[in-house]
């Protein structure tokens, strides 16, 4: 019966994507179209068409420094965690590792990856990014506890914490991001299939932002309405250092470390609370994100401010409070995403936050910030923290290297 | 605590978007910019602001046909299906489809639900459209059973289902869609909550499409890689007829019925398929999703062409030929949404098809199609029914009016 049809034309006589034809400068809206060659019946290529903006765009994937960290965040993004299998040396993580990158430097330019079965899947890059992250377990698994980060370990145990296994911990991590779903579902089937013979799937975190276009150059919103995100350091050389380690060895340098934290949010006791009360709790005015002592979302909050009645405006147990860092050097990027399951019977959100938050070293920026909301954020009322997991992020790597080669070389 | 605040600016003074500005004519990529008026600092609205096409664009809820049929397909869906509560009877039928059709028609526009506790995620409409069906067990609850669409019933078993409760059936659906995931994550929330006096939650089905922008104007593709939705009955005249009820008394007429199915995709054995027999099982090829006998997309297949082995070019056990229909009248409007959840610790993933169809008639429509397709569908090899429901979508509703008032009246 196959013997009747014609071979079918291959996608490399459809019109593919020039790779890294355009680097989008960050912000989405600053991108440019791009062209692709349209095949005419003959399946010979034609004259260039626009592809849209939203699926065209591409960030970078070789370089010093890996994307998905500084990367605007893109719309949906999938956090997958993988335990290495017994047996995964640093021999067989290096071809792994290998394999990985080939896969994620061609789709994120809009090139299916070499054993793509499903090739058409692959050509819309809308901005992928693949960013990969070590947990504790690879260094000792590669015999490399010597080029372990040394901030990249379990954290302490917080008293508010409910830690589920099946949202915690994790030898590898690849957070995937595009601004299309169909995008980052095609590169997570890819990834998680070149990665079977080395590691299995330990969880899966798929969240979301809002859409390329739909609020540009807004901070994020969380299901508690609430701006997230206003405090991340700005651009610039303080934000440098606050991200990415600037020195040290090669394996070191151009590193950064990711906590993932999947935080519940319990919408239904939220949603009891006045608007007043809530603002209390979060230290800024819900519908601007300013301070309670301001009027716009970047305004300094004024800590020492009084109310009529002598006691502060912003109260101590303010999330505003207890997150606040003034030196740019001890921030942290945020760079989180919403989830959103499946309602109880009852009606009941399963709704939340997949906390993410890039910094050069996790115990001096993260942990701080952590212990005082943990102490006394009231906040906490109303979130649960459900899962945790602390990675490496090792630097880039250039055109025909991989990521990792500098921690297992 | 409290008094020391001030009272928060409310979202009334915040940029609204103006309800209804913009009814976007279908494709997104003809919608325009609408304004919103920017606050300045003193709370006052400001100079008129250019907001986002794709969150400011919005459909209409309003009118003779509801929204959410022949719309465009939005990137994002929640199929919400709900079970009336015990006593819940024609009386509290009514007031609850009065509470949703009221909160429908605000959020659509980009306006809060009236109870909004997260009026700031009301504020992008991102096209958003509500549309509800009725199960037959509703029809039975309110005691009208004599205004229910004939062709409204469960659907007859067939040797492929593997169907589970937890997916299938359902005395109200809300199909709730846009093109921002976090309008819909909210939407959901504000319905499924003002629905929990009168029903509880009996499944939720989430899925996606392409992002917005990302693939103008083609066909959405599904995680085999195909091309979805060929055949659709192209608008005019015949087409209305397909999809729309066009006579009878007020609570039939302009109304349409919608079956959803919950198709399992095996992508672990699809992937073991050579291309050439994937496109001999879909009777098109991957890549362009012309006929196995033409050049382009929308050619009519050739079923009589023989190949050089006198066998048809088109097999008959083609999911092609099974799904084929001539007669324009009779095709049914396909909308679907892709599926892609969590992989097992295997790496296998869990990813699929929410089939949703719309026809005036499920018998007449419907029925035949899917006989055809479960008799001998080569595509059944790799696919599995795993839900199923079907579901009265009635007639819309002018200004002031809520849905299923020419039902339960």
């Amino acid at each position: 019966m196959t013997d009747a049809i014609k071979p079918p034309r291959g996608v490399s006589r459809r019109g593919l994507l020039t790779g890294g034809a355009v680097a989008a400068g960050g912000a989405l809206a600053g991108g440019a179209a791009i062209a692709a060659a349209r095949p005419d019946d003959s399946g010979r290529p034609g004259d260039p068409i626009p592809v849209a903006q939203v699926g065209g765009a591409v960030e970078p994937f070789h370089g010093g420094r890996q994307s998905g960290v500084t990367t605007e965040p893109q719309a949906h993004a999938a956090f997958v965690a993988f335990t290495l299998k017994p047996g995964t040396d640093r021999a067989s993580l290096g071809r792994m590792l290998r394999l990985l990158s080939d896969d994620a430097a061609r789709l994120t330019q809009g090139r299916p990856s070499l054993a793509d079965t499903e090739p058409e899947l692959g050509l819309l890059p809308a901005r992928l990014t693949v960013t990969f992250g070590f947990g504790p377990g690879l260094y000792a698994a590669a015999g490399r506890a010597d080029r372990r980060t040394p901030s990249v370990a379990d954290l302490p145990a917080f008293r508010i914490d409910r830690l589920q296994p099946r949202w915690s911990g994790g030898d590898l991590l690849l957070q995937i991001c595009a601004d299309d779903p169909l995008t980052v579902a095609h590169a997570q089937r890819v990834l998680v299939k070149d990665s079977r013979p080395f590691a299995s799937v330990r969880w899966v975190q798929q969240g979301f932002r809002r859409a390329a276009g739909a609020e540009p150059g807004r901070t994020q919103r969380n299901l508690f309405g609430q701006l997230d995100g206003t405090a991340n350091p700005k651009p610039g050389a303080p934000a440098d250092t606050a991200v990415w380690v600037t020195d040290g060895p090669d394996w070191l340098r151009d590193s950064t470390t990711l906590v993932v934290r999947r935080i519940s949010m319990n919408l239904e006791t939220w949603d009891l609370l006045g608007r007043t009360d809530r603002e209390v709790a979060v230290g800024r005015r819900l519908d601007t994100g300013a301070p309670l002592t301001g009027a716009a979302e970047h305004d300094e909050p004024d800590f020492a401010a009084l109310g009529p009645d002598g006691l502060t405006v912003i109260p101590d147990f303010s999330h505003l409070t207890r997150a606040h860092v003034t030196d740019d050097r001890l921030k942290i990027l945020r760079r989180p995403y919403n989830y959103d399951g499946v309602p109880t019977a009852e009606g009941h959100a399963d709704s939340g936050l997949i906390f993410a938050s890039y910094q050069a070293d996790i115990t001096r920026q993260f942990l701080p910030i952590q212990r005082r909301l943990a102490e006394r954020d009231l906040l906490n009322e109303w979130t649960t923290p459900i899962g945790s997991a602390v990675f490496a992020v090792p630097p880039g790597c250039p055109e025909g290297g991989w990521i990792g080669q500098q921690v297992l070389g």
